[in-house]
C-alpha cells in the first residue's frame, strides 16, 4: 500500500501530525521501536499510534493489520497475512504444495530476497529480532496453516513446517548449498509440498 | 583427542615447535586461517602444518583428519565424521531416524548447544563462515549420507536433509519457536525420522 494523500482521513484526537509520507513514516518508525522493545504479541495498533502521535484510524488508514505493519517494519514487501489467506483457501489438499509454492514465487525477485536475508541474519544474531520472527511465525503464519487443520497437536505440527522453510531459505539463499541454489521452483515444490503436507495436515500421529 | 605429550612423535622438517599444548594450538590456529581465507574444500592438512610451522604428522597426531580439525576450529566438541559413520553403520533401512536422533543426542548438552548456535549464527553473518559451513556440510555430512544413498540426485537429495536440519537447530535453539523448544528428542525423531529418511533415501522422485 502507498501513501495516498489526497484521500487521507483528518487526523483525530491529538492529530499532531499532518497525514502523508512522514506520517506514514512516523508510523512505521513507532512500530520498529514497539515490536524491539515488546515483541510482536504485546505490540498493539493502538500503542504504536499513540508513540507516534497519530490517530490510531490512520494506522489502519495506511497498514491492512498488524501483521502487515510488521512486514514493512522488516523491509519484507509481501503482506505475509494474505499469503497465507491465499495458501488455506485451496482447502486441506495441496496445502503443502500451495504453502512451498506461494513462498518460493513471493521470495524469487532478488530484492525482496534480500530483504528475506536480512531478516532471517538479524533473528540469527539478536535476540529481540528472534522474539519477532518467532511470534510473528507462530500467530501469523504457521499457527494459522497448523490451526486450519485442525489437529490437537498443531503447534508442534506449525513448528516442524516452519522449521523446514526456515531451513530452506537459510541453505538456498544464505548458506547457499549448492543442490537447493540450483533447484528449480517446480522441483521443490515437488519435494517439499509432500513434506510440509505431512507436517502441516497428515502424518500418523495425528488425532483420529 | 586430547594432547598426550609424553607419547608424541618428535616433530620433523624444520620442527621449529616443540611438542606440546603449544603446538596443538598453534595447528587449531592456522587451520582456523586456512578455513577462513581457503574454505573447507581448498584447506589441506599440508598447508595447515606449513603455516603451523610443524611437520605434517603432528596435525595427524593431534587431529584425526580434515573434519576433526574443522570441528575444533569452529569449537564443535564433536568429530561429524565419527557421527556419520555410526549413522550410516546401520544401513539404509531407518537412516533417517539415526540421523536425527544422532543429531540431537550430541547437541543435547547445553554448552554444546552453545557451540552449535555460534557456529549456526556466525554462518549466517559471515559469508567466509557460510562457506566453510556449506563445503563443509556437502563434504564430510550432507553429501555423504546422500551418496550412500546411491541416487542420481544425491546432492539435492542432501541438500535437502541439511536444509531440515539447519531449520531444526534455528529454530529449536535460535529463534526458539515454542513447539520445537517443548518437544522430546522421541517425538521428533518420530516426526523427522521419516522426513529424513525421504529426502536421502525413498522418495517417489528417485531413479528406478
Amino acid at each position: 500500500m502507498t501513501p495516498r494523500a489526497s484521500s487521507e482521513p483528518t487526523p483525530k484526537g491529538r492529530g499532531r501530525r499532518p497525514g502523508g509520507v512522514d506520517t506514514r513514516a512516523a508510523i512505521v518508525s513507532s512500530a520498529r521501536k514497539s515490536f524491539a522493545a515488546k515483541g510482536y504479541d504485546k505490540s498493539s495498533l493502538r500503542g504504536i499510534a499513540r508513540d507516534a502521535g497519530v490517530d490510531p484510524a490512520l494506522v489502519h488508514h495506511y497498514f491492512d493489520g498488524k501483521a502487515a505493519l510488521f512486514a514493512e517494519t522488516m523491509a519484507v514487501p509481501v503482506n505475509p497475512a494474505e499469503l497465507i489467506e491465499h495458501v488455506l483457501d485451496g482447502g486441506r489438499e495441496g496445502l503443502g504444495r500451495r504453502l512451498v509454492e506461494t513462498f518460493l514465487t513471493v521470495w524469487e525477485p532478488p530484492e525482496r530476497r534480500e530483504a528475506l536475508v536480512a531478516l532471517v541474519r538479524s533473528a540469527m544474531t539478536s535476540d529481540e529480532a528472534a522474539r519477532m520472527l518467532r511470534e510473528f511465525l507462530g500467530r501469523e503464519v504457521f499457527g494459522r496453516l497448523a490451526a486450519s487443520a485442525g489437529a490437537e497437536d498443531a503447534q508442534l505440527r506449525g513448528a516442524l513446517a516452519a522449521s523446514q522453510m526456515i531451513g530452506v531459505v537459510i541453505a538456498r539463499y544464505v548458506v547457499r548449498v549448492p543442490g537447493l541454489v540450483d533447484a528449480s521452483r517446480d522441483e521443490l515444490v515437488d519435494r517439499l509440498g509432500p513434506v510440509l503436507q505431512g507436517y502441516l495436515v497428515d502424518g500418523s500421529v495425528a488425532p483420529e
